[in-house]
């Protein structure tokens, strides 16, 4: 069992070393490495294939909605960039800057999109003229690029892929309404698929997105109690419609500005499957995003008919729509195992030769390492039940740790200390201060507004931080 | 009658002017425009929609063939790209490079990606050791950038859109056939699935990739009696692993070197289906790949029943299955069989008060504009027939015009003479010398080599240029 230890023994354990683990998991189960260009991911197979299948889920609840797909350039000219003034000072910072095309200088230099608001402003400026040409409901699924001094997988990197939603609208009522639908569709995608538990609201002033007049946030936490923000929808007004020019006539030919909205999920959701998830043996994939629902592992495989055996259930459960691997390597199975629970592979199925002579299989749940005893004939019809019961509660139990995680403070020494004994999300009355956010992310372990949630609570008449008359209850939290 | 004459005559004829003919229908169809930066496309919902059932479909036949997706970055840094000889030397004239990071100028210039071989090549440097590793078959879809002075919408412009892969394998072996393999992959999938008759071979040497040691490739031929290559395929050997020094021990702990391929398709596909289905009234898709395969279509709808009738319509067609739209606005029938048309919807189902009556509605065709009356309570089951006999006639009929544009030829002056009385592929024995492929580019129209083909026939003895004793049978064509 030599083998097997050493595979485990690669991963920090979770509550020892909460960073130093994650990053363990990231390498082990081979999702990504940092490339040669400082700061940018090697997306891997196994990384890779859970993004793709996080693509083609929400892709399909935004074709639902109505939304049509794009796809703009890569490069943005810095004359378009600067079009609107807090944009370009949220971005420019941080902007790569092409200068060269060729062998020869270029007369005016062009960023990698860090975020593409001008380019969808610029598309329209010069193809809506009236209210037919309304709404513009548009996404693009790319990579975006932004210079960031401090990386790490997944969570922060210079690029990273994402999608990016940018509409406009006739009305005011209909872009805001947009903007709460794609909030929503995050946030069942999220719950129902990933089994992330969140909580949903406004952002404040200070976290808002450069430019918008509300931003909207699902925001989840993670096993260590810090939180992550994992989609954001922003409802712009007329501001950068207007600064592009964007106008259309109505049916009295009267001109009008447009409403625009943008929303956004990117592969940091990935980092929050892992830390939500994941324990001492690695990664635990939800099994409505694993690429593999499960693996068969045949035990003592050089006896006679335990391969064939094997290659029955594979295919039979490939031919009920199941995404199964057969793990057929010379490898010993303790080994096999470890690798399956590192992969995070929701099940595997053990099929030795006393599984045979009794007409069955053992299924092994990898979250709560259950097994389960089903007759081999039955297996392709009971596996979904074993999966859809394991996605249900994987949900339930992160709720219980998220819930058990919320608490609430009507005094700064009452959020510092709750804080430190039990990091996680505190509900706090606030004056809607930008002042009181400055002191308690210095007061309390660098805890930010995380959102002004939509259900409000009345936990006090008076601000946590300045005792002023409290205006909003506030979810605080410590944000990756 | 005037509006839909007004946009029909918004497209140049075929025959009179073809290269404006293509870019009216480009506009027209709102399949693409040009961004801010010169030379780069925005890809507009109902061109990027096709492109996405092309992913599709080709990405299912990847997998199938045990291709796995990844993402790479989209930065190289320049010392990389400069690791194997050949390869900085065609891709460096064309390269973008970013020179500045936030507000800082980078210590090392990184080019954005034109093709992603030294990335592959450095993931595989740092992880394969062992023939246990092998082979890696990877896939990647994203955009590529190469700083080309003239563009054309789909068929030349800096950024475009493909999906790049690359493979490495421990024998000579299965790395041809795996080159083989994707080539036939991609012969399949633009035949079956776009309707486009290829011809398919090697590439002359002079023909061949940066750096390839064979390289095969589909080609279409369009309306205009000119080629497209389609899709191509490369078989490197050793020579790029091994400049980048990657090498893999077998059983017995022997260090080799491990063989290369990779293989591509890009957005120039969508050129190609305009240029060889395409016609005076616009796009014409293969119902396989298009994205909306019928728009129903009322008839006098402000009357009793109507729409509700094309309501229900829809709802079956989009139950049953398929891709089916419903044009309510408030345009005239004819205005929305004329924008129908120009979109290339395969179908159109037109529905009136007399229809109603009679209990069936009017199905058109695209291509033929061929009506076939069907009962109503029919439709759902019907309309796919008529849907895949249009996707082989389409074929068909692209076939026999491209046989019919297949000439051979033994002397130059008959070459000559072929290729302007029937521009199309000429046939003709070749040497093998470069000065040969020079001299006909020069004299016969700026023909070049398409390609050398699996299956030869021997026309004459002698090279159809200099006289010397023939080696191939090469088919020839002027090039997009």
């Amino acid at each position: 069992m030599a083998k097997e230890k050493k595979l485990v023994q690669s991963i920090t354990a979770r509550d020892e070393d909460f960073a130093q683990w994650y990053t363990d998991v990231v390498r082990e189960a081979k999702l990504c490495d940092y490339s040669g260009v400082k700061g940018c991911l090697n997306y891997l197979p196994n990384g890779y294939a859970i993004w793709e299948n996080i693509q083609q889920d929400l892709d399909k609840r935004f074709k639902e909605s109505g939304v049509e797909n794009v796809y703009l350039p890569v490069l943005i000219p810095e004359s378009l960039l600067q079009k609107e003034a807090d944009h370009i000072e949220g971005f420019a910072p941080e902007a790569a800057w092409v200068t060269q095309g060729g062998s020869e200088p270029l007369q005016e230099k062009f960023c990698i999109r860090p975020t593409s608001e001008t380019l969808f402003c610029d598309v329209w400026s010069k193809t809506v003229q009236s209210y037919r040409d309304l709404p513009k409901v548009w996404n693009q699924w790319c990579s975006v690029l932004r210079w960031e001094k401090t990386t790490r997988p997944f969570l922060r990197s210079r690029e990273f892929l994402w999608q990016e939603g940018h509409t406009i609208h006739a009305t005011y009522e209909e872009a805001e309404e947009r903007t709460l639908m794609m909030r929503d569709i995050y946030y069942n995608f999220i719950q129902d698929d990933l089994a992330i538990p969140l909580i949903t609201g406004r952002k404040t002033e200070s976290e808002k997105f450069a430019g918008a007049q509300d931003t909207y946030t699902v925001e989840a936490l993670m096993h260590d109690g810090q939180a992550l923000q994992s989609g954001t929808s922003h409802f712009f007004g007329n501001s950068f419609p207007d600064a592009f020019n964007i106008k259309y006539a109505d049916k009295n030919n009267e001109l009008h500005s447009v409403y625009e909205t943008s929303w956004g999920l990117s592969t940091r959701i990935i980092g929050a499957i892992i830390m939500v998830h994941g324990d001492d043996d690695g990664l635990v994939l939800p099994p409505r995003i694993a690429p593999v629902q499960t693996r068969v592992i045949p035990i003592a495989q050089h006896k006679e008919g335990v391969l064939d055996k094997a290659r029955e259930i594979l295919d039979a459960l490939t031919a009920a729509g199941y995404k199964a691997k057969l793990d057929d390597s010379d490898k010993a199975p303790g080994w096999k195992f470890a690798e399956q629970e590192i992969l995070g592979i929701p099940t595997r199925i053990e099929i030795g030769p006393k599984d045979i002579e009794n007409g069955q299989v053992v299924v092994v749940r990898r979250d709560t390492r259950e097994k389960i005893v089903v007759p081999i004939d039955e297996i392709a019809t009971r596996l979904s039940e074993i999966l859809e019961t394991m996605q249900k509660e994987m949900f339930e139990r992160a709720k219980a740790f998220r819930d058990e995680r919320i608490s609430s403070a009507t005094t700064m020494e009452e959020m510092g200390r709750k804080f430190s004994e039990k990091p996680g999300f505190i509900k706090a009355m606030w004056c809607g201060g930008e002042a009181c956010e400055d002191e308690i992310k210095a007061q309390v372990g660098g805890m930010t507004s995380r959102c002004i949630p939509d259900e409000q609570e009345h936990l006090s008449d008076t601000c946590v931080c300045c005792g002023k008359p409290a205006k909003h209850m506030v979810y605080w939290g410590r944000a990756y």
